[in-house]
């Protein structure tokens, strides 16, 4: 099953109102929970902050005792599973630093054209670098928290509601193992806890107005999706595959030491209905790169940090992260099944952004899914 | 006295290695315990965040409350008074979102003639929106904190130690009062805190090569260094003046219903010697269009989250806030009085950032010093 004892995502729960929460990992259609069933209460501080923060040894060891005790004596847990719909999923961790960064070629090339239709799509820089920038953590948001329409500048002397309104499909990454000031981040796997399903909504004519010279700011600041129930690191062994090829040869710091590239599948539905399969292993830029590149000026990485891939884009049409590229622009609207079409989001849509995965033994991992509704500007 | 009771700047100490950092006020050459002198336990929890979230009532009031002992009841107070040569300052609240913004028409102006030679100095969008990006909160660090010089890639294939290091002199503004999501912010005094000095550390090699199209990263991302005093708005009220002209008038959620320009002089002085004085009170942009820019979309504020001014740049040669502009990024270097020349910073070279405004009964308030020492690149 997608969440067998292969898997084993991590989350943050509660059972009732005012009930301090507490982490759990997703086993079928229950919660484990975790500070009951290991006897630990670092599971039991609200998120899993305290949990991250103990290193890599400590997560494998956590979960390989977890994995045991569910393999060979199953009745040790059962007292502390709770049903899934008996419990409210809340943001599983407190996002420190959110770093998005841009590294599909094809997105990074459809959007080149569209909005700087005379130029190269590709900067000069784009090849020899993953390009990023911070986004803002505080409204980074949990799956189901509903996503106000923004409004803001469309251009000089225009005002209103966003009327681009856009999704962006990525993979995120969740830091558990600090660094210090001054210091690179070491190896990949050693820092980085988990991954998670990132909708990284954005405005797109608030977007094109401001973000000459200094990027992205208000387009995407109003809200950041995340799934509630975080992958860790050690499930997606057999997800694991080389990156992509690179021309030019990245320099030192940036050179794969080990296979971070992903075979994660995403599929985008809105209002249930498939628009879109982006396909994660093509990606330019692996992860094990982004976290190099965003440290090696010594900035150091906390706890908690977010960092995302970027729109998740191949190479088909129907591969596309955002709407802006399966609709070039508006210019080509979305048909939908029910008749009506899409340029851009409308008040009361809903899209829901999963992804699978192979998983050990043959099985097929299923990601926590991201999913949002739009409500009306205020 | 630059610190008497007119002043009292909010910051954070301890008395020896080990003890949970408290918050005090700076009273002449003293810190005032605030915990024990106001017999409130929300001034020993580390940082000023769970002080600010209280709102601005409560700032008013304990400012009230302690202004009122200074001066009725001295003796009182003396018990809680600590030398400030036997603490340490820390940083003063924990960060939670950095936002820069782009605020001087003479800086972006300066910027865009360099940056961007064939084209005009200042985007479409400057005069119509005060533009902002996010920082890296994770690394805003308190005066004193060396800052190492940081490598990275300065161009194709091209690593190394940046060849340009640089400062920026900006004033941050400190929220302490929140918003919820969706909703935009209210007045500037119910939200903002105080003041501080930044310096915004800039490599501009690395920043030039990797800023097209998503802004700065890694070029400032290393280090960002804030005044361990926090001035509260209130002592500031004999420095508010109008914002200056705005053309064109701004849209109607930018309009300024009260005065919250500055009348701040900074100083920054280059091994001891002073290269300029930028004068704050001729920024385009003012504290409160910030601040209702950066919510207008719903985006929420946390309590900790600092924004800052961007460079602040007057008109004549010697009121530059970055020794790019100072030195015309580098084809015209400052002479100092040892008789050397700096383009952009060397090895060891120390950076002091101070201000000045006018304080309540003709008296003159000196804001928080922000220093920084730059190490050799690792």
């Amino acid at each position: 099953m997608s969440w067998g004892v292969e898997h084993l995502p991590y989350g943050v729960f509660s059972r009732h109102e005012g009930e301090t929460p507490r982490v759990g990992v997703r086993y079928g259609e229950h919660v484990v929970d975790l500070a009951g069933a290991l006897h630990d209460e670092v599971f039991a501080t609200g998120s899993l902050n305290a949990f991250m923060a103990r290193g890599s040894a400590a997560w494998r060891d956590t979960r390989a005792v977890l994995q045991n005790k569910l393999r060979t004596d199953p009745g040790a847990v059962e007292a502390h599973l709770v049903p899934l719909d008996q419990v409210r999923l809340h943001l599983p961790f407190e996002v420190a630093d959110y770093v998005d960064f841009y590294c599909s070629l094809e997105h990074a090339s459809n959007l080149g054209r569209m909005f700087r239709p005379n130029e190269e799509p590709l900067k000069p820089n784009w090849r020899h670098l993953p390009v990023g920038y911070h986004g803002r953590a505080g409204t980074v948001v949990v799956s189901g928290t509903p996503v106000v329409r923004p409004s803001g500048q469309r251009g000089a002397g225009v005002f209103g509601p966003s009327a681009k309104l856009d999704i962006e499909a990525e993979l995120g990454f969740v830091v558990g193992a600090p660094t210090t000031l001054g210091e690179r981040a070491g190896r990949f796997a050693d820092h980085v806890f988990g991954v998670t399903l990132v909708n990284d909504w954005s405005a797109r004519d608030i977007q094109a107005w401001e973000y000459v010279p200094l990027g992205p700011f208000l387009g995407k600041s109003f809200a950041t999706s995340v799934s509630p129930w975080i992958t860790p690191l050690d499930a997606l062994s057999e997800a694991r595959v080389p990156g992509v090829a690179q021309d030019p040869e990245p320099l030192d710091y940036l050179r794969r030491d080990e296979p971070w590239g992903l075979d994660l599948t995403l599929e985008i539905a809105l209002n249930g209905d498939v628009v879109s399969r982006p396909p994660y292993r093509g990606m330019y830029w692996t992860p094990d790169q982004m976290l190099a590149h965003m440290t090696v000026n010594g900035a150091s990485l906390r706890t908690g940090d977010l960092y995302a891939s970027g729109t998740i884009s191949g190479a088909d049409p129907d591969q596309r992260g955002s709407l802006i590229e399966l609709t070039w622009n508006g210019t080509e609207p979305l048909k939908l099944p029910d008749g009506s079409s899409r340029s851009f989001l409308e008040d009361g849509d809903t899209i829901t952004i999963t992804a699978t995965a192979p998983g050990p033994n043959g099985t097929l991992l299923t990601l926590g899914e991201v999913t949002g509704t739009i409500l009306p500007a205020r």
